[in-house]
């Protein structure tokens, strides 16, 4: 990408799983948390990980938002009305916002493999409420297993992207697909996240019952549906 | 198995199809319909194709629900409600009813790439709500293409299976295992249906958007989560 990306509450496992498989494409990642200490100390261990060469620092969730218009939103979901009502004067115009948020109901001390109901439809909805007009929201990595993303064997994962801006969702299949293993699929509109965030409850569920780091491909779909590096 | 699986609602194409592979895996099939005439041409059909050995037949869903005790419902959601207050004194105590409705928003007039709040949690869920005490519901195949299953090639897809019986899921997980390229997952308790059937609307609304016959795979489990032919 032209630009750096972005990771906002990025010090969490999906945060730094995404930071270091983008790190290690050549992608230049700024990593956000709430210190800039923890920001920092979460980046040097992800260059650490992804060689001298990888572009990666961290400072406070704002800084990092303001920083760039292409950023990743890796938190918890009890955490993420609050982070964005926190952003909302940091955006740039018109930034791509990817949001690889779940509501599972451990949010409010329930079970991982169990969901909330959003008011919205979905947690990439309500984070499309709350962003800046013309922040275009992106919803995508909701089922990649973050002990997958941290590790270094390919993802088997297909990722599901939906927005309702088609050349945002195109980016984030070109950035997905730059991770081995996965597999960006166009999931058509941002309401089609709320079918793609249940999946990721079933997968714990599944991770649970089985043991397991569980991931979804999709078959039966002309290859000219997915994107990835192979 | 040792006892004939009636399809109820069986003329449809995922019944035709299920019908079709367990009479090709030697299972005795009955087709249950509205009319006892719909339901002996389908089970023509199916005969024709399983081949000569093939042992289906076909008759009015009453009859075709008290003729044995393991069921399967593959009937679209509008008609589920009706059909399971209609059959309810048919059922034999403790059968075993297996149930691939999904709540498709085209039931009423909707998308099928969208699904309907069912009160109960899912299409699964309301059916145990409706089936006598006892009867065992048993959430499988709402993921597998009904044009996969209709066709002679494997059907790449999982079978994620919940119920809340494990004996029944078990039994469940061997027919599923049956058919060529699925392979069964316990998908542990009935309530877990509503996230298998949301997935779904997903495949569908890949399938409208790329054209293609959508199913599922679930990567990094241990080989031990899955049953299959294989």
């Amino acid at each position: 990408m032209s630009r750096p990306i972005a990771i906002l509450g990025g010090t969490g496992p999906a945060g730094t799983g995404l930071a270091l498989r983008w790190a290690r494409a050549g992608e230049t990642i700024i990593i956000g948390s709430r210190s800039d200490e923890r920001a920092q100390e979460a980046a040097s261990k992800i260059r650490q990980r992804a060689g001298s060469d990888a572009r990666v620092s961290g400072t406070a969730n704002a800084a990092a938002c303001a920083a760039t218009d292409l950023l990743a939103l890796t938190i918890p979901f009890e955490g993420q009305v609050g982070l964005l009502k926190e952003l909302k004067p940091s955006f740039q115009p018109g930034s791509i916002l990817i949001d690889a948020t779940v509501p599972l109901a451990a949010a409010v001390g329930g079970r991982a493999s169990r969901t909330l109901g959003v008011w919205q439809g979905s947690a990439a909805q309500q984070t499309a409420e709350l962003v800046p007009k013309g922040v275009k929201v992106v919803a995508a990595f909701q089922n990649c297993s973050a002990d997958s993303l941290n590790g270094d064997d390919p993802v088997e994962c297909d990722v599901i992207v939906c927005s309702d801006d088609p050349e945002a969702t195109q980016l984030v299949c070109r950035l997905a697909a730059q991770i081995p293993g996965l597999r960006a699929i166009d999931g058509g509109k941002l309401e089609n996240a709320r079918l793609v965030e249940q999946l990721t409850a079933l997968l714990v569920g599944l991770n649970i019952r089985h043991k397991g780091h569980g991931g979804i491909r999709i078959t039966g779909l002309p290859a000219s549906a997915y994107r990835s590096l192979g």
